[in-house]
């Protein structure tokens, strides 16, 4: 059975514009979502320009300040300050990649906290290992958001991550360990050390592959009746395409399909998902500044 | 054989301590550590005299502050602020567990980070986790000390934690699947929830046990040439013994250290490794503190 992000993000979103019409009725205005761009990468022009079209669409405020490739650290700093200040702006996201003369740590952990709704922010990043309220990172949320609106039983399974990114693996696998629901997994995180890589996913109740390799996963590596989460989005070359190429997730889609009771598509999977949970982070940062506003 | 916590913590107090010399012949202060101990839990008051004893004998400064009992959560938050804003002292541990009136998470926020020699705030968390220079929470610390020092081959070997703690299993997990050295394992955190336990024990290169249930590890759970890392601590009661207890680990030693390439005792084990490196973390907070009033 395919878990279909599009719907489910449509729901999402849908709930969201009544979150936002209640805050508009109530006399309060809209979240509002800033987005940092610096240089004009295509993938990265792609996701900021869906970021900010899914906030239209819902009736959040959202900003996209551009900045040139070359553009000084500093100066990126100085920006972030400004958002960081401005009480009109709940959320603020700076795309990854970053040019290399850039620290990228550095400009993460120069968003505040109350604002990275991305959950890049180490002191987030801590608070999500610990189970506490924080803005969780937009892929992983979102993947819980799908294995909690198809039902999926977590709890006992075995479930083994592929790939250990920061921003995916890891914190997939510090999300489905901890005793909540989804979670209570048995979580193996794997990687490009893992040896028999195989034989740890032949095993796995849940696959979650986030190794950024098309078509990686095949269908002699899963067992029958396994749920996959496909996190991969490769271009790949095809001359019969207009654009000139087609996305691939890590999964060879239609030989493990077959075999398995619940799986991702790409697109239309983990990828409308992301975009789900940055708009639920950027709600939860607005109600997060208004319940502060009233203890205060 | 042998992996001898009380051998290896002796070399490493002995290197702390020509460390303690080099400061106090370049004309500044030892690293000092404090101490809050709240009520007079037997476990805690053993805990707390080790950790108090340990600096002695390296030449570091300490502080013992006794709270009753029944203190205030308030008072408790003030006496962290006093130690916050004492520059005289490096490293602040409150020895956990605290009395049910007091909110443990709200007690650990309160420590200022760069005095969080036990790692446990959310922002060193999260710094473990991303890879970052952080205070690493002093058991695991310990355990990788001790994997470095036996030169253990960690880099693609499944690992196995039993235990999911925010303070020891989590943590472990999350080191030990880093692109480090120790590091770079496959890992499979393991917990109440997990079905078959044993098929995932018996695969294990590496089995780290925390999940404080006394010799529950056994041969059979194990394969030949495992090495076994045991974190449990458990008072048994027993009337042969004067104390009128024993301290047994979470693994059968006698039946499981012949099938092991490696084991570590308890105690003798990673109790001893755990205060090493809460020492190794007070000093790294004084030459932290020293290099911010160099850059200042």
């Amino acid at each position: 059975m395919l878990l279909d992000g599009k719907k489910i993000s449509d729901e999402v979103k849908a709930e969201l514009a009544v979150e936002v019409n209640k805050l508009i009725s109530s006399g309060l205005r809209a979240p509002h979502l800033a987005a940092i761009l610096v240089g004009n990468d295509g993938a990265s022009e792609t996701y900021v320009s869906s970021k900010v079209k899914a906030c239209e669409q819902i009736g959040f405020g959202s900003t996209l300040v551009r900045l040139p490739a070359d553009v000084s650290e500093e100066r990126l700093l100085a920006e972030i300050d400004a958002i960081n200040n401005n009480d009109e702006i709940d959320g603020l996201i700076v795309q990854l990649p970053l040019p290399k003369h850039i620290n990228e740590q550095k400009v993460t952990d120069h968003v505040v906290p109350e604002k990275d709704v991305d959950g890049f922010h180490p002191v987030n990043v801590g608070k999500l290992v610990l189970g506490l309220p924080t803005f969780v990172s937009a892929t992983p949320k979102g993947i819980m958001e799908l294995l909690k609106r198809y039902n999926i039983e977590t709890s006992g399974k075995h479930c083994v991550v592929l790939g250990r990114s920061n921003i995916v693996g890891t914190p997939m696998a510090n999300l489905l360990s901890r005793n909540s629901n989804p979670g209570n997994c048995t979580v193996t995180l794997c990687h490009s050390r893992t040896k028999n890589l195989a034989e740890f996913t032949r095993s796995a109740d849940i696959l979650v592959a986030a190794l950024g390799k098309a078509e990686f996963v095949t269908a002699d590596m899963v067992k029958d009746g396994v749920v996959v989460i496909d996190v991969g989005i490769t271009r790949v070359d095809d001359v019969n395409n207009p654009r000139g190429y087609v996305l691939k997730g890590d999964v060879a889609f239609d030989e493990v399909e077959p075999k398995s009771s619940f799986i991702t598509p790409v697109p239309g999977g983990v990828g409308r998902m992301t975009i789900a949970a940055l708009l639920q982070n950027t709600l939860q940062a607005r109600l997060n500044s208004l319940q502060t506003q009233l203890i205060s």
